[in-house]
């Protein structure tokens, strides 16, 4: 969920200053607008990682807009009358009217938060907490709330440059928040349970924008950007701005840098190591699924990745290991008359292995947010909302005691184009390689935005993507038996 | 929220036989109409007490319509292949395809509730089943699919006499549930804990509909008509049918039987009874509003009721008692500019009483179920879905320890004829009579349809409806207060 939040992310002085004139202006003629239209207010909600940027982008919004619009609620502690009253009333008390903007910092995420990595409550509070929240929001927003959901991250290394640097700043005020940053095990487990906050709250219509914050440019300049365009398709939308989703795209990837560019594709491994690491790997893989805890698992291998990056390949380097009792493949392809007849999980539901099953899934339920959004074969609305069932889906395979892999692997564009040449050119390839394919590459950019969103919004602690350098098929290929063998053996040492 | 399924609803068997022909013809249309669509799927859930009738519902249901188009589906014990996969997975594999009706017995709910009743899981874990039911059904109904929820059920007596009669019955077969319905104990705790399911579980897109079962000729007409105008609302609606809240009315009542009816409006208190436990309820009320138990605590009291049915007079027996720092009292008029800049609950919100303090409502939120329903002041959408959000927050309310009272002070027709005439002549009440509630009088129906739905979908075990038979003001008066006391006591007892 963090992923693309630790890559360094960064703009450079200039091209900041240049996108903030415009930035501003448009921003304060949508704020204009939506004073003028007064249907719906607006929630900003800042949370994250100390010293991420909160404070100075609350500041900065407040600069860049008209601040006369502004009501900007810190909740810290609460006064005795609100600590007389029930838990949501201090929240409701400060809500912005219709055309105003309120922007919440230490709000009721904060406060589950904290609770939690305090150990003043434990998981079952912490989901009712998230329950109760989830319902405020479906409230404000089925009132017609356009509610913005920000998460500042720092990678733990960012968090440590970043403490250094504020200890040497004599007006900041420590009291503001009691967390004591500066202990490792608070930041693992506010990231912890962060991620399982916003796996559960992160809905289509008051979604999470995770925001690098380490470069101050891209920071702000991200946040901004994100509410201009929230803002301007609300402001836009005829009738009632219920329940609306937020508008695409979901991350402003300002400085063209996504997930997949970190990703050190020239990653190898030489014929001898790949040999005897895959046999190592393959013998592991057969060992760990004959062991007699995984009675209590079940296996599930999610295969998603660019066209001609292996997927096939990797597939039979894991079943090579195994006898075809031990496992079964599910190719996905377009959905039968009889699945469409049915919501969108039904067709990956049915293939739910069983206890001490295995299944592989040749391309999975993640085409919806990929093949589908790109393609337009769904709707907007379809694929926004996917991410958060998928979420839902992947929890209950989870929680069921189900191991769940997902591997996206990833090639660049000239070897992609290598592949498809060779595919031509050798004649029981040729099969291999359609029309199709060539007309996904042209996408290329577009399925980089879709991966990048995918990876953000479902790689969670309990079902985590794992990105695979595939330009060399052999280091891909140990890759992915290696990450089965590690969540296997994970699993088996939590029982 | 089973008050109104236990007065006594039936219907002769002429007037039933009539209708069912009708209804067996449109349902059959409706069904068809749904095949031709193709375009969404219908779930009918099956809960409630034993010997209420689901079994033989669902046998009509069959026979009334095309079976070949519905998939009646009992999950009783879960198979092999179900066990060793997540719960869910059982119903998902035999959900009714587009176009098609799939009726669920002993679904998600029916395995809640018999945990939670037989003692094997705890309210957490209940809790953690209900998000997860809301969950799935949300999902369902974004993807289009039509629930209807039916709960039948049957007062304690009714049930005694039910069981009576099954036992001479050889072919009942009491395998199929194996709750010991005859333990007395087993009946409360059913009850107790299916209101805390449906209170959380109704929502606008799919609501619970309680039926009582007592009758075969009522229940059978109920449920028919309730799916018809469902479907035929979803046939009719263009455009994908997702999340739609359901059509109102909520309640089929055919008998002309309402709650407010079933009430003995004939009570009444003489002068000399009333005096004395007038004064003994009020210095009853103060001691308890000084009692330092109070001090975890806060009461909030609500007053309904038919226009001139007595609530100032109530009110006002109730402050008589009390020094005027002890209590405020709200009156609910039109909302102002700045309480319509925000979601509906915001005005009521603001005027929570703190810890040791006691607000009373003179008319309150459930304007908008009443109000603001019959008048259209607001949409449909709206007061179908302040039910779900009215629970939410009272729940809010009791979790923090606030003792709420909710009153629907009731008269007759007549006498609220005779108030009127009497305030229209006195002089000093004529500024109590105006235009308006004489436009109420008028829609006196309509009311008497908005309070039953109110009660039925708001009466919770943790804030009741208490209906006051008021055409006599001390007996209504002397009530209240009773009530008022009798639930601060309680709330003190549990501390």
């Amino acid at each position: 969920m963090f992923e693309s939040a630790e890559i360094g992310h960064s703009i450079d002085k200039e091209t900041y200053e240049k996108a903030v004139l415009e930035l501003r202006e448009a921003l304060l003629e949508a704020q204009f607008e939506l004073k003028q239209q007064a249907r719906f207010p607006v929630l900003i909600l800042i949370n994250g990682i100390e010293g991420a940027g909160k404070g100075e982008t609350v500041k900065l919004l407040n600069e860049w807009m008209d601040p006369r619009l502004i009501n900007v609620e810190s909740f810290l502690r609460p006064t005795d009358e609100e600590l007389s009253r029930p838990p949501q009333w201090r929240f409701w008390r400060k809500l912005p009217g219709k055309g105003r903007i309120g922007i919440f910092f230490g709000n009721w995420y904060s406060q589950m938060l904290h609770a939690r990595v305090e150990g003043d409550i434990k998981d079952a509070r912490l989901d009712q907490a998230i329950n109760d929240a989830e319902g405020f929001e479906r409230m404000l927003c089925d009132e017609g709330a356009l509610i913005f959901k920000f998460w500042f991250h720092l990678s733990k290394k960012q968090l440590k440059e970043r403490l250094k640097a504020l200890e040497k700043d004599p007006q900041r005020s420590w009291q503001l928040n009691p967390l004591d940053w500066k202990q490792s095990e608070v930041y693992d487990r506010f990231v912890r349970f962060g991620e399982r906050v916003l796996r559960r709250t992160s809905r289509d219509y008051a979604p999470w924008y995770v925001i690098e914050g380490a470069d101050e440019y891209y920071r702000s300049l991200s946040v901004g950007r994100i509410i201009l365009e929230g803002l301007q398709a609300a402001l836009k939308h005829k009738g009632r701005p219920k329940l609306q989703p937020h508008a695409a795209p979901l991350m402003s990837s300002l400085d063209n840098l996504s997930l997949l560019d970190s990703l050190d594709l020239s990653r190898k491994l030489d014929k001898d190591d790949y040999k005897e690491q895959l046999a190592t790997e393959q013998a592991r893989l057969n060992g760990l699924l004959r062991d007699k805890r995984m009675r209590g698992h079940a296996l599930m291998a999610v295969f998603e990745g660019n066209d001609a990056a292996g997927k096939g390949g990797a597939i039979r380097r894991v079943t090579g290991a195994l006898d075809p009792r031990q496992y079964r493949t599910v190719p996905i392809a377009a959905p039968t008359e009889e699945e469409r007849a049915q919501p969108y999980l039904w067709r990956f539901w049915r293939h739910v292995p069983g206890r001490g099953q295995f299944t592989i899934f040749d391309r999975s339920w993640y085409g919806r947010v990929l093949v589908e959004r790109v393609e337009g074969f769904c709707s907007e609305a379809d694929w926004l909302r996917a991410y958060g069932e998928i979420n839902d889906f992947e929890e209950q395979l989870h929680n069921y005691g189900i191991v769940l892999v997902k591997f996206w692997l990833s090639i660049d564009k000239d070897t992609q184009m290598e592949r498809f040449k060779e595919r031509e050119e050798v004649a029981f390839k040729r099969y291999k390689i359609t029309e199709e394919d060539w007309r996904n590459r042209d996408k290329w950019d577009l399925y980089v935005d879709a991966v990048d969103d995918m990876v953000d919004r479902t790689s969670t602690e309990i079902a985590p993507w794992t990105l695979v350098e595939a330009n060399d098929k052999r280091y891909a290929r140990v890759k992915v038996l290696r990450t089965i063998n590690e969540a296997l053996e994970a699993a088996f040492k939590k029982d």
